[in-house]
Parts: C-alpha cells; structure tokens; sequence
C-alpha cells in the first residue's frame, strides 16, 4: 500500500486520491504557451478531479538555446520566458478550495542535449541584478549544453555525472485578477525552483478563482540549492501529474507533502521572510489540521523543523520549512 | 517664465510641455475603477501627447471607509483595494518610448470628513504583515476620519494641524503582459507612495506595450516617509495632469524631475536593493543625458546624492534618489 | 535665547546645558588613537559634566592617504581604519544614563588638499562587499584629494563646488563588555555617517558602563544620503564638543535634537529593521516623553514622520526617523 | 581507516591530524566563563597542535533556568549570556593561519532534566525583535526543561521523541582587536548555531591573532533549522575537542568538513547575503584547493550545491553551503 492512500489528497479529495481520466496535453494541443499566470486567457484543457495530465512542456527558453555558441542576449526576448503549460480549468474549484496535484513522473523528450544551463547578466545569485543593483562590469555569458538521461543522470565532465533528479520548477494557479510573469514565485506557486517538488511528491495550491487555472512548466533535470547562477538544468519533458480537488480547505500559500513530511512554502523578499512565511504556515497548518498548540508547534519546531532553499535568483526567493510526520502527533 | 519650459518633458516630449485638449474623467465617465495595471482592459480615454485629464479619482478604500465605527475587515474586499483611473491610451506611445506626465493640480472632492487612515492586522511598517510573519496578536483595528481643507490642511487633533501638500499615491503604465495589483510600486510606477510624485512635479514612465496605458489613483492629502502604518491620509480628488510623449528615451523605472532635482525611483525589497536601483538609474541617466563618467557620479553623489523614502508598506518598498539640477554639471 | 536652553539637554542635564571647563584634546595629548568602541583602555580624559573638549581628530585614514596617486590596498591597514579620539570619562556617568553631546564646531585642520575619497574592492554600495559577496571584478581603485574650506567649501570640479557642511561621521559610547570596531554603527553609536550629527545637534548616546567612555572621529566635510561609495569627504578636523549627562534617562540607541526636529537612530540590516527600529524608538520617546499614546504617534507618524538615511555602507546601516517638534503636542 | 586520515586537517595540519596531549577544562580549572569572543582576556590553557582538550561547557543561560516556573526575564542578565569556555592559546598559531576542530565527542553532564529551551520577548524567528522592531505585544514567556539522555534521546511528549543529535552552538577563535558578544556569529565563528558543527566534524577556524584564542560553549541536544525560537534544546556538556594547526591557510570565514562533503559557512544579514557570502568562500575554496574554474564551479554548485541554515534569529543569521566531496573532481 504506498503512502499516497493516507495522503492528505486521499484522505481530502474529491476523487479520494484515485486517477481518473488521462488527458494528452502535446505540444500541438497546448498550442500557445504562456508566460504569466493570469485568468487572462481561454483554458487549454477542462478536467475533473482526478484527472490525469500528461504534458509535453518545454525548457525555460523554450527550445531557443540550441547550441553552446547560442548567445541568450540576442536570442532571448523578455518578458516571453518561461513558457507555461495550462491553465487547466478544474471543474468544481471555487475561490477557497485547494488544488492537490501529485507528480507521477516526468521524463527528458527531444533530441538531445536537451539540458541547457547558462550565465547571462543581471541574472543569478553571485552577481548584480536588476535589483540588487551594482555598478561592476558583468560575467560573460556562458552556455552549457548537456545530455539528460533519465537512467544515467548527466554527464558534467569526465570526472563528474549528476544523476537525474527532475522536478518541476514552476506549477501554480492563477491569481484572482492579476496576471504574474511566469518567472516570479508567489502565493499561488509559480516559479518556485524548489527541488522538493518532484516525482512522488503532491503539491496542494491554493484555488483563487473559478476552475483554479493549473500552469505547469519548466522542469529541472537536477538543481542545487538556491539554483545559484539563476539556470539549473532546464529540459523539456513529458510531465505526469494527477489532479484532485479539496473543497473548503483554504490554504494562503503553497503546501507539500511527501511520505516522509509536510512542507508550507514561503516566497518573498528578504530571505529571512520567505523562511518566516514558511515556517508561520506550517505552524498554523501543524495547529489547524494536527491539533497542536501554536506555541508548542514553535517551539517543537525549533528542535526539529527543517529549510530547504528553492530560488534565491527570481523575483521572489523562495523557502519550504517542513517537519517529519513521525513528529505530527502532539 | 516656468522651470518647466527647460524640462526634460519640454525639450524631449511631442508636444513640448505645452498643454493640448483638455478631456475629462468623472467617476461616471470612468465607469469601472480597476485593481490591476495591465494590458486586459480597454482604454477609457485615448488622447494625444499634451492632453490635459482631469480624473476624479477615489481614496484607495473606494469610498468604502465611512465613519470611525466602520469595521475595515468586514468592509474591504480583497484584491479590491486602491481603485485606479484608466487606463488612458496615449496615441503615438510604443514600447521604449516614455510618458510624461506633469502633475498640475490635486483637489479634495466629495462630502467630508473625505480624509481616511487605519490600522487593521497584516499590514503596515512596524506590525507583522503576510511576508514578514510573526507570531504576536495583530494590533486592534482603528480607524481615523479627518476633514481635509487644500487651504487650511487638516486638524489632526486640537492642537496638530497638517498641511495639505497632496500627491499621487499610484501612478504608472501597463506591464506589457503582466497585470499586476495596484497596491505594488514596481518597474512601471504604480503604488510607490512617494510624496514627491506632488503638484509641479514631472513623472516619467517607461512606456511597456502601445499607448502605453497610464493609470492613477490613490492621492493622499499628506504623508509622511514611509508611510508608515501603512495608510497616509487617503482622500478622493479632482486632480489635473497634462500628458506629454517622450519618443525613443528607454527609461527602466520611473523616473522624476521637479524645478530643483532630478530623481530615479527604485522599488523593490529589502530597502538596501531599492535603493541602490534607485542610485543606479540615477548615475546612468547622469552619464546618458548629462554626460557625466559613471564613476564620477558615483563619487560626486556620494557627497550630495539624496534620498527619499517613500512606502516601507506596500509589496515592494520606494526609494528615491536625486540629485540638485545645479549639480548636474560634470 | 537659543533654542538650546529649552534643549532636553538642558532640561535634564546635570550642568543643564551649561558650558564648563575647556578640555584640549590635541594629536599629541590624544596619543594613541583607538580603532574599537569598548571598555579594554585608559580613559584619556576624565572630565565633569558641561565639559567642552576640543579634540583634533584624524580623517578615516588617519592622513595616510595623501595623494591621488597613493594605492589604499597598500596603504590601509585593516582593521586599524578610522581613528578614534577617546575614550573620554565622565564622571558620575552610570550604566543606563545618558550622555548629551552638544556640537558646537568642526573646523578643518591640516595642510591641504585635507579632503579624501576614494574607491577601493569590496566596499560601497554599488558594489560587491565581503558580505553582498559576487564574482564581478571590482571596480578599478581610485582616490580624489580635494581642498576643503570652512567658508568656501569644495572645488569638486570646475563647475561643480560643493558647500561645507560638515558633521561627526563616528561617535559613541563603549559597550558594557564588547569591543566594536569603530567602522560599524551600532545601539551605542558608532559609525552611523548621518549628516545630522552637525554642527548646533545635540546627539544623546547610552551610557553602558561606568564614565561612559565617549569616542569620536571620523568628521565629514559634506556627504549625501547613503555615502554611496563608502567614502564622504574625509578630513581631519578641530572639533569641539559640550558633553552634558542625563542622570537616569535610559536610552536604547542614539537619539538627536536640532531646533526643529527630535530623531531616533537606528543602525542594523537589513534597511528597512533599521527603519523600524528607529520609528519603533521615537514612537516610545513620543509616548515617555511628550505624552502620546503609541498608537497615536504611530498613526501621526503616518502623515509626518521624516526619514533620513545615514550610510547604507558599512556593517549596518544608519537611518533617522523625526518629527518636528511643533507636531510634539498630543 | 577513518576519512580523517585523508582530511584536510590531516593532510595540511601540524599535527597530521594525530591526537596529542590531552588537556582537562573543568568548571573550576575554566574559573570564570566569558561573555564575549574578544583578546583581552589571559588564556586559559595554552596547548600544542594535536591537543585533545576536554571542556565542561555551561548551557547558553549558565545554568541559571533551573525550573519550568522560572522567569528568564527575572534571572537572565544581559549581556552576561551565553558563557564560553577558553581562550585556548594554540602554540605557534599566528594572523593567517587557520585552526582546525575536530569534534570527538559531545555528552550531556550535570543533575537532569539539563535540557531547556524557552520563549521570551523580543527574541526569536517569528516575533519582533530589537532589530525587526515592531509595536505588538510579546508572545508571553515559557520555559520547557526536559531530560536529555544521549542514548534514548529526549521525550518531548508522551508522543514524540527527539534524538541525541549534539552540535557546538558556539565555537570560534578571537578577532584581532574587537571583543563580541558570544551571542553572534560572525567572520571568526561565534554563535552560529548551525547542527553540522557535531560529532565527527571538522571545523576550520581563522587566526585573527597570535595564539587563535579558541573559544566555545553553547551546545545543543538538538536543533532544527533555523533555531526558529531563538532556543534549541540547551545543556550543559563534557564537549571534547582535537585542535590542529594550519600555517598558511588563510580563509576568511569558517569552513567545516565531513566524510562526505565540505562547507563554507557565511553569517550577516539578510539572510541572502549570508548565503552568498557562503557560497562564494565555497567556490574560492574549490578554485584554490581543487582545480575547478571559478565560472565552472559557479554553474556545478547550480546543480548540486546544499545548503543549510544554521541560526534565524542571533544578530546575524548563518547559512552553510556544501558541496559533496564526490563532486570534487573538476
């Protein structure tokens, strides 16, 4: 028996955590990709909860990059980065309501390399940037190309192979009446970059408007903490998700669980608050649906909690505080 | 002879800082207020470089704030807040070019008291707010309802009187694909809450997508540096800019010229990054249009270069940066 | 009448205000200057409260920069950078006092050109620092020697002069058992580089630990707001000073008094803790002091609260928060 | 054969990472504890590279907690807190150098439950500070003392149980010629508060002068991430430490090594600067000691780099950043 049956999805959702129907989400029948999340646009797909969606999405330059000598600053055309799968309109979600998507599985597609990871300016964690704004002279830009294989990993160099351990750098719902670019992270997912959210995980998103509108896209082969130069290594994929529906559980932020723990996940500037945003989530959450005292969760927490780092290069850094569920039992 | 006459709006803009048709936009003629900027709305106006506007705006709670005994948790409706004129279609604008808009005059309208201030949980300068997360019980709600005079200021108690030296609480242009809450300041304008955005004072605005579509909102009848709790004196107003077009000057953030200085505008968090974006713009614009070496400036402001806060509240903070026109003679 | 006989100093003050015996505080009786605010050594003065001290003070290179040509890699010695006088005793002084400083001149001293600024790796703030740690290469150094005149101020160029306006860029009280390196800014004082510290304030520091242990150095000739490069016009000066002391007024961080305004200082990162622990202090001066409910000043604070950064530069960052004192009248 | 052999502690160190004499510091032989990390103090033990010193460490309140109904605001007395054991003189250590630490053991001592960890105003992750200054109310005090058994771990509920999982709270040598609060982490080591400096680890430390001074104290049963409340599980201890001695290695903020990986460790604020600042020592470190280009372990680090977080809540926050010494093979 896995774990997912005594998942807060199973347990939570309308479809109790069961697939339902399969729905084929090509590159030919997404069509238009997108590049914020917004209520903006007509939804590509209309499911139920249940659903299963296997989607072809597309790395964060959207195939652009195609050789090591590809310059991304004659190539790249901001603000159309990181083109988005979606939205996909649930049927039942309302304003209140949590969507509960769980991972099955993502695989590399397309002619290899498929992996590309880069250094351009104003981008990255050791460098100026738009904000952080400084007067130096910026890095050369840098393109790596790289074969993903999903058994091997990734070959670096001759002396070092990562293995692959995908995830999907940005999933989220749409915002009520705002329209956000897909690179930033935020209160509804977005551009998260936090490796936590990969294969065998469900991530609950927080429904703002009618059918919730799920984005997806994005998917990292591997990633360090923080995605430190800004790229990890971005691949396009076929992406499996299974899509429920939790009515009446209103969550502000996103939330993860796994079959070891549960995650809240804070996006903000700065760091210290993303971890505050994480950590005062779980808190509520470890009170509201696990019967602990907030003042005891703090201090519980204080022993044992744990941060995991996402982003520290988009618009929003963003951090997952979590606690082993052996501990959840006050 | 006006300063004006010698401003960068005068000298760069179509219509060379001189007013052209005036047109009109009561709270009947503008309909529906909004509570994004971007793109996915029809303009209300479209006019031509040099149109005057004079726009009836609401205080950012809509009206909503009626007497001290109002509660704002039961009566403010979430993204809802901060209602904006627009947006106003500038026939000529493309993206690169920039709006000026000269600000000539704030009135308060309505039946008084029209002037609001709050304190109410998650919001303002020195409580715990949704990214600076705590712990501690919210400070009580209250609410303040002031009569507001453009001659004789505001009586705060019996013995405090305020002047009234209004400004434009939000302003801005679309995002070119983004529509993002007007309670943000970011990269466009919008919800800076710099008291220097004030009668006689230019603004200009990086225009992000055709006719650029300008927005504003929000005046406050005064305010002091940041903002502090997070609600100045809000009030509904008269009030008159003139529109001009500055073809072909790419500015990333707004920027402000008055009879005395120049300013750059930098909005993000933490307060450090803000401004040094602000700083940053301004030695750039030192070296394009005044020819200045960018080290020099660097220097030069680091003897008289000034600051402004402007909100420490909002999603992003406001920073100000001048420098004297006297000084701008490398 | 000066404003200063209705002074705090002068209403609370032990020698209420009044100037008593001269102290002369030349290079030569100064000796050994410090490069730590703390209690490890001698007193080199021991004086009664209305002391005046005339003290020459070294710039923040203690002259080792002597022309445009010298290389401040080679030359600086950290961490014996900024030069302290001190520590001056005053007697009667106990842990949770106050000290007034009242300033009464800065003159420059020294053959000229006495002003320096410079550029040098890992420190300003438009650049990398050893904690907004990058991988940019530094700005090239570069060091300007400029001849500074109290009446006529400084020659920046041939176009450009800028005025005299000096003030203390360092000066504070030792901690009760730290030690702190004199280029840091802290609840004691310090480093904090906020022009305000000029001539005719009054600058109230807390005394930790028995005489109180006053330092100062570090005068600026002029600076804007932030000392955005690291380094104002630095110079050696006469500066002569009346220290009063505050029997059991307990003070957390430094406050200032001009004729116009009363300002709380804040020093930490990042910018915006700095701000709120500045508003946080005059909120509860206001309500101590002057009888307002927190809330009250908190919501004043709102429409008239002023803030002035100091340095944005060094280990933490300076700011003031103010009100004037004809709104000090709840 | 243990990894150590092929440490660097054993490869670069005086000592080749052999254990030498071994030295007792008692309570009484300690005598009196200190409350900064700082040079005017006479050592406490002078020792030969190799030296095994077996220290009884205090618990961050010295003790002075004793019961669940005690009052911390009663009994504590800043800045009297967080007592250190040393100065440990390290014969023939000089500016430049670097210690190594090795952890042998860490056990609990003294009369149970030695375990405390409580909440108090002003300090904590989740409530405002002196520094994150806010106008709330403080949580209200509590205090938890609870039985530590390095076998069974801790009960901290009928249901939940937490491991033995000791760590050095403070560890670090003496700065040049400032004295800290042992409450911060800084350059030199100190507070850091971060779970990875326990058994088996090997802490580098810089030599800011002559003879190291080592101090250390603080240790914690056990720790989450973040150190959310402010404090872990906290008891007092027979810690026993191997000190070694690298010439000519000179680095500018600790380092730690495990069998399995390396770190640097950053401590400032904002949290993102400490994560830089540890992420460039570790890039540095793996250009210098590995081979790697700079740019190419900027992009690997994307990939695969860790990160921890030590402390959220000292005066500065502290971030380790790792990479696994499999990786180390540019």
């Amino acid at each position: 028996m896995s774990w997912l049956e005594n998942s807060l999805m199973a347990r939570k959702g309308l479809a109790k955590g069961q697939a339902g129907a399969t729905h084929s989400l090509t590159e030919a029948e997404q069509g238009t990709y997108h590049y914020v999340y917004g209520p903006y646009v007509e939804p590509v797909l209309r499911v139920d909860p249940g659903a299963v969606v296997v989607a072809e999405t597309h790395d964060a330059f959207e195939g652009a990059i195609k050789s090591e000598s590809d310059n991304p600053l004659e190539i790249l055309n901001f603000p159309y980065l990181n083109p988005q799968n979606g939205p996909i309109f649930v049927n039942g979600a309302e304003k209140g309501d949590t969507l509960a998507v769980y991972i099955k599985n993502i695989v590399p597609r397309g002619p290899q390399p498929v992996g590309t990871t880069l250094i351009m300016p104003d981008f990255g964690g050791l460098v100026p940037t738009k904000d952080t704004a400084m007067l130096n002279a910026p890095l050369p830009v840098k393109v790596k190309k790289l074969h993903v294989d999903a058994e091997t990993g990734t070959k670096w160099s001759d002396k070092i192979t990562l293995p692959y351990v995908p995830f999907i750098g940005t999933i989220g719902t749409s915002p009520e009446i705002e329209a956000i670019t897909s690179l930033q992270p935020d209160y509804y997912g977005g551009n998260m970059d936090l490796p936590d959210v990969g294969i065998g995980a469900v991530i609950y998103l927080p429904v703002n408007i009618k059918g919730g509108l799920l984005y997806l896209g994005d998917c990292h082969a591997t990633q360090g903490d923080g995605e430190l130069c800004g790229v990890a290594l971005e691949h396009p994929t076929v992406t499996t998700i299974q899509i429920d529906l939790i009515k009446g559980w209103t969550i502000p932020t996103p939330r993860l669980e796994t079959e070891e723990f549960i995650m809240s996940i804070g996006s903000t500037r700065p760091m210290e608050d993303a971890t505050r945003m994480a950590y005062r989530d779980l808190i509520r959450w470890m009170a509201a649906d696990y019967g602990f005292d907030e003042i005891e969760a703090y201090m519980l927490l204080t022993q044992c909690g744990r941060v995991r780092l996402g982003n520290m290069v988009d618009p929003k850094y963003t951090m997952g505080a979590s606690i082993l569920k052996s501990y959840l039992t006050p």
